[in-house]
């Protein structure tokens, strides 16, 4: 596989990945070298990617709990105290080995560790690697409001072994394969159509760096997300609100991030039919791949109004307007669609039927 | 007065300051506009403040407790959760109004809130007008890990009020004058002869200006701290473990910054003449300014051994080696400068002759 160059670092694929890391490692000089893990990354991922690393350096590991539960302030002023109790310095770096929770919250402990050190991300799960891998967001959430705290700032490297996929269950798998999906919604017609007829996840390293690409494309055009970026957020804005209330909610049991999205992606795909032209055959086809991929989700009324509050939080709203992402067609987004409430509730009703 | 341009945003000085702030308002269309504060602030400060505002804008006031105990991660939260409250958005802004303590704090919370929201500096204090107005070093403590945590980012403006200086009393106005008197230390020994000869602090504005022109061009030169800024942190190394000690112990009376760095500045000018040349005279001279200015600090055995503990959490140090910013003479710094620990504990001796 190759490697994907954005401005300001690289993301190496499987073999590649570990040459880059060593050859890194070995001209930065670094006092000592953090790696990041949760509990099933130490166990399942840290015994190979060590074994990937030539020549001594001064590790030191820290694991945190597992789980979106814990990507919090808290959890962040547990690293940095350990870090500074094992003299990390400015010239440390880390090593984020996890899934969107390690490096989401890794990357933020390290940009605002002594006003910032260098880390390298090396991504374990689908999602991971084809969402967190590129754009530098880095965050943490404040109780049920996803990645409110956070900075935009670049890891040195990003690391893709798609070996650590299996150490993931079809569940996990198919939670990252709906980012993938997004992006051929977004972007490809042709790439949505090729993913939707792709029966099992044995063989995705194509797919992995087509999915990195589009998003290193997209990113590069608008890193501060002005404009182009924003498509990226098509089945976000609901699908995050869907997200934050199963986290919170002790009714329920816990969503996904990708099965949120996909409930997400259903919903603004109705909003998409009617205010941006989408096609009939076309939504019905966004709706059956959903649905026959990701369970469908029972909402009660309680749940939609408690959605509908969480959606004026989503970081994307200014000035008390909530903007879509919308689809024009498969493939051609439209950025900055105001919709009403009523159509959110028809939204929610379509998704039912 | 002038206004000050640094690569990113402008300082403005007390009638032009309004002026600036005027036009920014106007022409920025924020959702919301929050105005960080402390107890005094609120009191002393936010009414002046307020009657020079033109225009209507939907203001909120956020009101931290003062001091720096309070500068920590648990302020941070709370006022990222009043955001939320408040329905701050992307296109809300903050006015941090206050000390140090409000503008490092209130810096690094915009910097992180939906990862970075537009903000404005309006120091109040001396301390903060000449040291904390440029540079952008946003940031918070970790215990007694004096900013430990926090970004280097800039703000959209800053406004020097200078009529703010009446609402601080002899103290805090000593406090802040210790950093001028280092700027002419470090590069400008006419200006730090000047500085030795004013009796009171009337008529500051004029140096205030100087203050913050010469600072404004160190950090012009090395935006990232790798070489000329370190200059800035002559008499913080020591002066800072001392500041953090008395912050934390329960048997001192607290040390206000300005305080702790008089302290650092003998002790890194006995450093000096030992390692880089400093004159006799010249460090008799730093002496006797700054025991005349300020109150000679007694130091036991088990203080000098924990404030020799604290050093190496310094965030300048890397590889577990301290390196010093250290004069040559007056007006001329020298930096990375490694001390050996027998020179550290003959400077203490030295403060105590």
């Amino acid at each position: 596989m190759n490697s994907i160059t954005t401005p300001s670092y690289s993301v190496h694929f499987n073999e590649t990945a570990y040459v880059a890391l060593n050859n890194h490692l070995a001209k930065s000089n670094y006092s000592k070298i953090f790696i990041l893990v949760d509990e099933n990354t130490h166990n399942c991922c840290l015994p190979i990617f060590m074994s990937k690393i030539e020549g001594e350096y001064d590790f030191e590991i820290i694991e945190i709990e597992e789980g979106e539960i814990n990507k919090n302030i808290a959890t962040c002023t547990q690293v940095w105290e350990v870090l500074s109790e094992l003299d990390a310095d400015r010239k440390s770096a880390m090593i984020n080995l996890g899934g969107g929770v390690v490096t989401d919250l890794g990357g933020f402990v390290a940009s605002c560790f002594k006003r910032g050190i260098e880390f390298i991300n090396v991504p374990t799960t689908l999602l991971s690697m084809v969402d967190a891998s590129v754009g530098g967001k880095t965050g943490v959430d404040l109780g049920p409001l996803k990645n409110q705290v956070g900075v935009i700032n670049q890891p040195q490297l990003v690391l893709v072994d798609t070996d650590f996929l299996n150490t993931l269950d079809q569940r996990q798998l198919n939670s990252g394969f709906a980012e993938m999906l997004k992006h051929g919604l977004i972007s490809d017609a042709a790439y949505w159509e090729t993913l939707k007829g792709l029966a099992g996840f044995d063989n995705l390293d194509e797919y992995i760096l087509r999915s990195v690409a589009i998003k290193n494309e997209v990113v590069q055009q608008d890193p501060t997300e002005q404009h182009l970026r924003k498509i990226l957020n098509y089945g976000h804005t609901l699908g995050h609100a869907v997200e934050s209330y199963f986290l919170e909610s002790k009714e329920h049991e816990l969503l996904l991030h990708g099965e949120a999205i996909a409930v997400g992606m259903i919903l603004e795909g109705y909003l998409s039919r009617k205010l941006t032209g989408l096609g009939k055959s076309a939504l019905e086809d966004i709706k059956a791949t959903f649905l026959g991929r990701y369970k469908k989700v029972e909402f009660e009324r309680k749940d939609i109004d408690t959605i509908l509050t969480l959606l004026k939080f989503d970081k994307k709203n200014s000035h008390g307007n909530i903007n879509f992402v919308l689809l024009k067609k498969i493939g051609e987004p439209a950025i900055d669609i105001k919709v009403t409430p009523d159509l959110l509730e028809e939204a929610f009703a379509y998704y039912a039927e």
